[in-house]
């Protein structure tokens, strides 16, 4: 089948990555959507601007209406932002035809409706999981993976700018002001930061997923907003005291008198998974009636997690554009003549770290031998604790971190520690991951 | 459109939850699918059984070949488990053009190549969602949600067993027999335990996702499976004291050389967020090259959990069965038409708890008016700190947390307490949300 044509509104963070993940995932993703995926124009308002992104094979414009009036573009990809020129892109490619893809949460938030009910008059695609909360693929959770459900209530930490500052503000003790400085300076926060300490930036995603969870219109208008601005350090350092974190939550409950919609700073229970969820990340708890809470995390923003969540709709709507069976999604996620048979490993070439404890005589040289048969088979250490005997006791416990090696490596070194006389019983061996 | 019939094999534990969740949410799931999806026939081995659902309408049988033969029935559930009868059934069901829905990872992990390899010769689906992690949508999050990304690895607490046996070991200092025999009485784990505490099960599901992360075929015989059997009090302990948790990880990793999958008990830092992942729960960390690392969290097993991923299932085969445009994933998760005007509250009728901090007067009387002012209106005191004054200084600063009340009458009582003579200031006011 021939390629599905891309065209990008917008060269910027989002729109560089969006380029730069189809390009370097060509093959990845045309092996998932059984076609490729080919962005062939794209616009941006300064054609001379150093760029993220390679452009190489991209007709450029500075004019986004010629995209979405090219009748050569099956889809168009807005990452302009902002409200009216957006809108009247997206309704442009509409009225042309063309399946929309956006990440642009104040459009959907404020003009969704209307966009909407556009898209469904010309039977087109409107998707938007990169407007909420970045990579993580909540709208398809909660709109799909969920639709089993009654949604009771989501909270989510949906605005990273705002979770940094509280973040920043709990482990260093920091006031307001001075770490919102400091985001400003790391391009974590705007020049004005207004829609992010005020709470509009979540406001507008809270609202969607609220629409999306509750089958209500989409009304941002309602949505109760209350800023991080008045938090003070006294306040986080009261809340750890009593067991809770400050963070910043975008809340939507079903009640029996209606719904509630609100943004707010909230104090919630350390123990919380959500309460760890730190710095820029973002995390969204769901609780369906039917599987109880849910949790879903990763980057909220930035070029390549917002791309990926781009890039995932653009496969749904390339699925959707035939109604072919072969092109639903595939079984093993990958079109069957895609399957790759890339070897699995033997155990033995497994790399890992290691926990190693053994127990061993207390006597002189024993931690010299073990040392060094672990240098003999390259594996390095990267803690060691020894225990000493309890009273009355000769045999010492010997505990040690080592760095990442081969099986084995370590099968063979462990067979040499266990050989040694002043080792007894086997040596106890628990793998080891950082998941960094 | 007429409903879609549906036929379920098994009603024990997870087909009596996904009678119930049918039946319950019938129409929620309507509003989102856009038809009505009603359970006309269930088999079970024993029809005088005690059940935990209603089968009022259901045409119940004891031989599950009648419902895979019975040309009413649109789509099959199979929820009897195991190998054989399970595949036989499957496999008459697909070769009658039905489409399917599974839980069983075992038959997906041994059997799912030539399962789909029937189901694409005949064009229907083979959905099982429900097979890893219960009701954590971990299945379309990797295969449609992150279809933008070269999946770089995944790790996962995909047995609620094990990690059960792990926590209690780590919270109580019990050893594994122990508690192994308390998750048997407490029905979380099986009478012979070698399937969860020997890493089958989490191999099963393993296997299932490295396939859909990396697009090779289904080969359970290449995972490494190490148990958590050996693990001892002592390492939990040494663990603990080095930052490190022991949890039981299934991980598929692609290196330059193959692909590893290996499931075994592993060291991982306490600060990770999956680190903190107790009990029953599972979770999986997902990292791709585009979104980075993503998590998603929720019950692992149990009846509801486990049929809202197979009602997902079931949602998303409905979509399929038909190429009109119209059987899409409506843009707002519900169809357009059933989208319900439900009221947003104003800010007065919220209902949470809250955190108040004052400056006070440090005299007597001030606490038994701030007290009786709360009382007034009927709001609850939960906590209470005083914070004596710095030397020289005459206020003391007041911390509350208040149990569950209106927003509007907590706006009165402040309001009345910033009125008292010997409070200064404002009254500071954070939310709290046990989120519980």
């Amino acid at each position: 089948m021939k390629p599905v044509r891309v065209g990008v509104l917008g060269l910027g963070t989002v729109g560089g990555g969006t380029v730069n993940v189809l390009k370097r995932n060509a093959e990845e993703i045309a092996r998932r959507a059984g076609r490729e995926i080919v962005v062939t124009r794209a616009s941006a308002r300064d054609l001379n601007r150093a760029r993220i992104c390679d452009t190489q094979g991209i007709a450029l414009t500075t004019d986004p209406f010629e995209i979405v009036n090219d009748p050569e573009i099956d889809v168009v990809v807005e990452l302009i932002g902002g409200y009216d020129l957006a809108k009247q892109l997206v309704l442009t490619a509409i009225a042309n035809g063309k399946h929309v893809v956006t990440a642009n949460k104040a459009l959907i938030a404020l003009h969704g409706n209307e966009v909407f009910a556009e898209a469904g008059k010309k039977g087109v695609m409107v998707l938007f999981e990169a407007a909420v909360a970045g990579g993580i693929p909540i709208i398809k959770a909660i709109r799909e993976g969920l639709a089993g459900n009654q949604i009771q209530w989501l909270a989510g930490i949906i605005n990273g700018t705002g979770n940094f500052i509280l973040t920043e503000m709990r482990d260093k003790g920091r006031d307001f002001a001075d770490v919102l400085a400091e985001a400003q300076a790391l391009g974590y926060a705007e020049a004005d930061p207004t829609f992010d300490v005020e709470g509009i930036d979540a406001g507008h995603k809270l609202t969607i997923l609220a629409s999306i969870a509750f089958g209500i219109p989409l009304q941002f208008d309602k949505v109760f907003t209350e800023g991080i601005t008045k938090i003070t350090r006294l306040d986080v350092e009261y809340a750890e005291a009593l067991g809770y974190r400050i963070k910043n939550l975008g809340i939507a409950r079903k009640t029996e008198s209606g719904i509630e919609l609100r943004v707010h700073p909230t104090l919630i229970p350390k123990r919380r998974l959500i309460a760890n969820v730190e710095g820029v990340m973002n995390a969204v708890l769901v609780c369906g009636d039917a599987v109880g809470p849910t949790l879903y995390y990763g980057a909220g923003a930035g070029a390549e997690p917002t791309a990926s969540a781009v890039v995932a709709d653009l496969v749904d709507v390339v699925r959707a554009m035939t109604s072919d069976p072969e092109n639903r999604v595939p079984h093993l996620a990958f079109q069957a003549d895609a399957i790759a048979d890339i070897p699995v490993l033997s155990a033995d070439a497994i790399r890992t770290a290691y926990y190693l404890r053994l127990t061993a005589e207390d006597k002189p040289g024993v931690l010299a031998d073990v040392t060094r048969i672990l240098a003999k088979y390259n594996i390095s250490i990267e803690a060691l604790i020894q225990k000493e005997p309890p009273q009355g006791e000769t045999s010492v416990a010997i505990i040690m971190l080592t760095q990442q090696t081969l099986e084995k490596e370590m099968n063979a070194a462990i067979a040499d520690i266990e050989a040694l006389t002043a080792v007894s019983g086997k040596v106890a061996r628990i793998r080891l991951e950082t998941l960094g």
